[in-house]
């Protein structure tokens, strides 16, 4: 999950790269939230750049502790530009992933309007500022930006409701069936989807809310499920982030300074042989709800499920030696000839040097929902993965794990969809423009 | 929720304290957990103390941020002690309230090994150790103990299963019914309950995950639910956090450093006439699940949230005039002669001056779980209400908010409980053994 949180600093929280970003952040507050700071805070709350210290934060009179905005919720990202946000960035501690249906007789025009309230919501929630009017909630008015992200994609059945069939693309086919697909069809797919990602819980769930609102009659919530990961400065360790297996979970996925990083997250510009001009610059959403078998799991020992997953729970480093981030040595024998990492592991039979070079941005959040009526927890991961075509992604990878990965014994697909992500809008306009005005 | 914050220090998060606390904090963690951080991140990692500029953090070689422990990781509290932990700490980002049945044939002697279990796991996972043995997932091994606490609690039922009803402190009555109470039986009260928070999520699902593996056969989940609160750092305000009507809630709350805030939350020492010796130092929980009808809330206008509120939503200062600390002017009128707070504002209904001095200790969580079959959002408060006895507490406010809160049309009670909440444990001993084994 973090090998991304390695390698884009854009978006690390401004108390790790001091008073450049800090001030950046601050400065762009809207007044009105900025005055507050000041009212609030003293302007000793927002001098962090000035003095090496400062994080030893000051307190006011009545004792309440005052940390500097340029914390986690000075984490801010731009919603305008040519991608949408919420794909490269590091994955943010809560998130939450909304499918939405268009209403019966809500079409093209009815859609085409939703997208540019909902886009331009997204820009003023993201830049931290309220939005007015019908969907002002309050919830977050007294924190930062926090990180937050929206995303907004089409499903295969949006493109019916709203007579764009034609429109569609060739790369947003449905997803074969997997042998161990045990899908529930209200948890998966739907016309309209949406991610939101923030540091925040309360900032999270009001930009849910605030989007969920400004659909109005349009569109009716098909599914909604709600993920976390690791909070900023939990931990120190410079590794890839864990999922509620113990795993260390991520290590390979690609990263933004590869050279072949956009080839393979994002559709090029101008569009490809299986995406439309208007998908350049974005991508293809395959969400996954898979729960994880962990009363089962649980009841492995150390060493089986290291040859479960082809690596040491310790710190992820393969089986096959090294550190975290050496490759694997698929070849490698003990003494016996045993394969050091098994022929199913998990981590050899998703290697892209076995999948023929397929390669995806895997950016989920686990997720837990309490338990089951048998008792099991309802937990696992909200795997979302983005790629330029999901033929070059997500499909033949799982093809390989549909047939021999060890992991499947303990995990169970619920839910699956697989979104259209188009690039992202420019100041005035909307995500979708391209496809909904083309 | 966080007037406790403003004046409980010991739980601010170590980067606001700097050297001190931040070694301390280091030097706590377990031998192998240190060598680790120290192997992973370099001793600049750690030299938080040392160098007032040291929070802009070190690069490793591949770039990976290294934030240092003495962040939210590092924020550390004692299981054992005088009282439980999870009373007075300020309220973490996620917490996790579950509820747990006696298996049949379970009595007093599995319930005593079943708490020395429990608390022998709190302790550790407290501190940011791994748990040994069965329950060692691996799911927390990179973090920090991030401000982790784990309470535990004894339901009236608890008693007549373990052959104990003759020590059931008369404090722990049941609740009484309230008119607007649509309580759904599966999901209240409960023979044991269990409080963990903790400001990461992965930390926290491991402490639920583990304690619940510690069962084994001796006790079966009745009800989970989980919750979340602002993270650490999201806002720079000095003002009590905002629940999901987007309301400033908790101003009123008591604060440690009150004359009579002991009094109020905790069992004196030797109990008192309503609760017996094993419970001294201990509290009473009142747990609600509130379910919040934010579409109807949503549709109110600002003034209209504001008078069923008794306070302003920008900044919660009481309608009668100054900020949100300035105590309410019950009588105060405006020109037509009109109360300011509203005779039936929530504020003033549920105020000590009008409650006979009820006081409580909120600390509570929102919760979200998607939305209801209805469309609804599935989103409230786990209130969770500490008090030295219910009926000094909860009952004589609830049973005013009851008759004439304006707020009650804009909630539903759906669950509920009451706990017994033992002082805390000594090293060696467990929570509940002064019941258990008196």
């Amino acid at each position: 999950m973090s090998d991304e949180k390695a390698t884009t600093t854009e978006a690390e929280p401004p108390r790790e790269r001091n008073e450049e970003t800090a001030g950046g952040a601050t400065l762009s507050l809207s007044r009105r939230r900025l005055l507050g700071t000041v009212g609030a805070a003293g302007a000793g709350g927002l001098a962090l750049g000035g003095s090496g210290g400062a994080l030893a934060h000051s307190l006011s009179q009545d004792r309440t502790p005052v940390t500097p905005l340029a914390s986690v919720g000075a984490g801010r990202h731009s919603f305008h530009g040519t991608r949408q946000p919420g794909i490269v960035e590091p994955g943010q501690a809560h998130g939450h992933l909304a499918a939405f249906d268009l209403a019966p007789g809500a079409g093209r025009r009815e859609a085409s309007a939703l997208l540019r309230r909902w886009s331009a919501a997204a820009a003023r929630l993201m830049a931290g500022e309220p939005v007015e009017g019908v969907a002002d909630t309050g919830i977050a008015d007294d924190a930062g930006p926090s990180s937050l992200t929206v995303t907004f994609g089409f499903g295969a059945s949006f493109f019916d409701r709203t007579g764009l069939a034609d429109r569609r693309p060739a790369a947003l086919e449905p997803l074969p069936e997997f042998s161990a697909d045990e899908l529930d069809s209200r948890r998966s797919n739907g016309d309209l989807w949406v991610q939101i990602c923030a540091d925040d819980g309360l900032v999270a769930f009001n930009a849910l809310r605030v989007l969920q609102r400004e659909t109005g009659r349009v569109a009716r919530p098909r599914w909604q499920m709600t993920g976390f990961n690791r909070t900023p400065g939990a931990t120190d360790r410079p590794r890839t982030a864990r999922n509620l297996m113990g795993q260390v979970d991520g290590t390979n996925n690609p990263r933004p300074e590869d050279d072949d990083f956009d080839r393979h997250v994002f559709v090029p510009r101008g569009g490809d042989r299986r995406s439309p001009e208007w998908m350049e610059h974005g991508s293809y959403a395959v969400v996954r709800r898979i729960r994880m078998l962990l009363d089962e799991w649980d009841e492995q020992s150390l060493e089986q499920q290291e040859r479960v997953i082809g690596r040491r729970k310790s710190d992820g480093a393969p089986l096959s030696g090294g550190d975290e981030h050496t490759p694997l040595d698929l070849e490698k024998t003990d003494a016996r000839g045993r394969l050091l990492v098994p022929f199913n592991a998990h981590a050899r039979v998703s290697a892209p040097e076995t999948s023929g070079g397929a390669t995806m941005l895997r950016r989920p959040f686990s997720y837990h929902d309490g338990f089951l009526p048998d008792g099991a927890p309802d937990a696992g991961l909200l795997f979302v993965a983005w790629q330029a075509d999901p033929q070059k992604g997500f499909v033949p990878v799982q093809r390989k794990l549909d047939r021999g990965d060890a992991l499947s014994r303990f995990i169970r697909h619920e839910a699956s969809a697989l979104f259209a992500v188009p690039g992202g809008a420019p100041e005035g306009g909307y995500v979708g423009q391209p496809l909904l005005e083309g």
